[in-house]
């Protein structure tokens, strides 16, 4: 099969043999997404070698059950052992041996196939385009701020970033009746959220300790300490991105303000898809470019564009 | 009035007015404690000067209700305004414009008087000895985790600290019946605390990603970094000492484990009491000596050895 290869930070296109894993469901790829962390793969923040991808809806064609022959799916990303501390306790993200498509101990989806276990699978209901499918891993990743932080409805929410990710974290906040204001960057970013009624604000109107929860999705020290600044005191500062390096941080603002900071990343599929399926969502208008499998390395370059949203995969 | 006084780094003895405040009660202070913050104040690491201290315990004898006059008192020391938005919101120790007793903006206890609003007194019980009352601000600082964090009985919880404040913290989270485990320094701190039944571990044997919730109460950099290997994902790691300086942390691993940082400071004082009264906990353990206010400069100095646990001021 085509697939995408990466190794020593270099990516290229490979006729590979199609993906074989005992008691696993063998999955054909209609559609994927590019996303930071695999450009992130790339830069080699990550020790990965191997297929990338994980944003994916495919149909399965091999499968230890017959009745999943057929279905069309999206996938967990995380493959969990099932039997350590985390799994028993029911938090299989954080297995403690855990596999994760196409970021690490895993091939992943830029390829005609890829491979999951049953466990990972949900079925797409038939009434959600794939277009809107291939979404469903960063809509849930989204819809994690809501698993771990409590939002009320009298709540003013801030969220900094307005990429990939914060666009459809944009989203699905507003979908609480809390206030929201977004800081955006481009003004492609801007329009889209304007389109869908959610209020920008400028980096300058940004008052300093008085929002409730400020969710920090830029991707860089100046977007922390951006929402350092404007969460209030017995606040919450959800970091929904990651960066790299270090940051020289002084925790004692955070101590006498006694401000609650959230790490938070992948999230629940099936929320994702339900919200897909009411069209209470619309990741569809993310998409900025489709590429065949075969364009591959361009539709890498492209995402690579700092004002860039969506890129797609045709396997 | 006999004050201690501090300026420009100096601790002196001074004789000063006795504090006029209207409509404020003046306080005779009874027993006063010092604590780590006072020795911050001392090394500059805040701008203050005047009387510091703000453990104590007194009585009133002049006040806007003449009812309080003869009472014996603890005070909360977070003056609020009452009318900015964190007051209205229910959360005057974070007020905007608040003054803190022998902190910020406002004259502290160790001196024979001192003065705050009725609002922030609470009567002793009068069971409780002064031994017990004078530690109610530390306690109640202790108690703010509670606050902030729901404890489970079947949580494994890792304190890292055992001075004046982790010795407080080990006694309240010792009463919820969850797993405790205590790295303390000194082994008069583990003296205390094996004393009432509670579980020590050495730093070698911390396991690490496996506790749910781990306080960090060292006040240094390097007790931070432990925590944050030893907490697991998921988890809560309580910041409750403030240290100086920046640190050079990663946030990217918090991310990846979703790990939530909570920052944690003053607490709620009528818990505290209901747990002196109860003889729930017993802080007069940690009495390490008693000056009269003449040797207050001495009892600094005493106060400063790192093994030292609480040093008192009998004005």
């Amino acid at each position: 099969m085509r697939a995408v290869w990466l190794e020593d930070q270099t990516l290229s296109l490979r006729d590979l043999p199609t993906p074989a894993g005992a008691g696993e469901a063998l999955i054909r790829v209609r559609l994927a997404g590019i996303c930071g962390t695999d450009l992130e793969l790339v830069r080699g923040y990550y020790p990965f070698s191997g297929i990338p991808g994980h944003e994916f809806v495919g149909e399965v064609v091999e499968a230890p059950e017959p009745a999943w022959v057929g279905k069309r799916v999206v996938g967990e990303i995380n493959v969990a052992c099932g039997t350590c501390e985390p799994c028993r306790k029911d938090r299989p993200r954080h297995c403690d041996r855990r596999t994760v498509l196409g970021i690490n101990g895993r091939h992943g989806v830029h390829a005609e196939y890829t491979r999951l276990p049953l466990a990972n699978l949900h079925i797409v209901p038939d009434s959600v385009p794939d277009e809107a499918a291939v979404f469903t891993e960063p809509l849930a990743a989204a819809l994690e701020i809501q698993e771990q932080v409590q939002i009320l409805p009298g709540d003013r929410l801030l969220l900094i970033g307005a990429g990939r990710l914060g666009q459809l974290i944009a989203q699905t906040l507003a979908l609480s009746p809390a206030s929201l204001h977004v800081l955006a960057r481009h003004p492609q970013q801007s329009a889209l959220l304007e389109g869908r009624g959610i209020h920008l604000i400028a980096e300058a109107e940004i008052q300093p300790r008085r929002w409730d929860v400020v969710v920090e999705a830029t991707g860089s020290p100046s977007g922390f300490e951006l929402a350092r600044r404007a969460v209030r005191p017995r606040g919450t500062l959800v970091l929904k991105s990651t960066f790299h390096g270090e940051v020289a941080l002084n925790l004692s603002p955070l101590v006498v303000d006694e401000v609650t900071l959230v790490g938070s990343r992948c999230g629940p599929f099936a929320p994702a898809l339900r919200l897909l399926e009411r069209r209470a969502v619309d990741p569809a208008i993310l998409i900025a470019e489709r590429h065949p499998l075969a364009a591959a390395l361009q539709a890498y370059e492209s995402a690579r564009q700092p004002s860039r949203l969506k890129v797609l995969l045709e396997p």
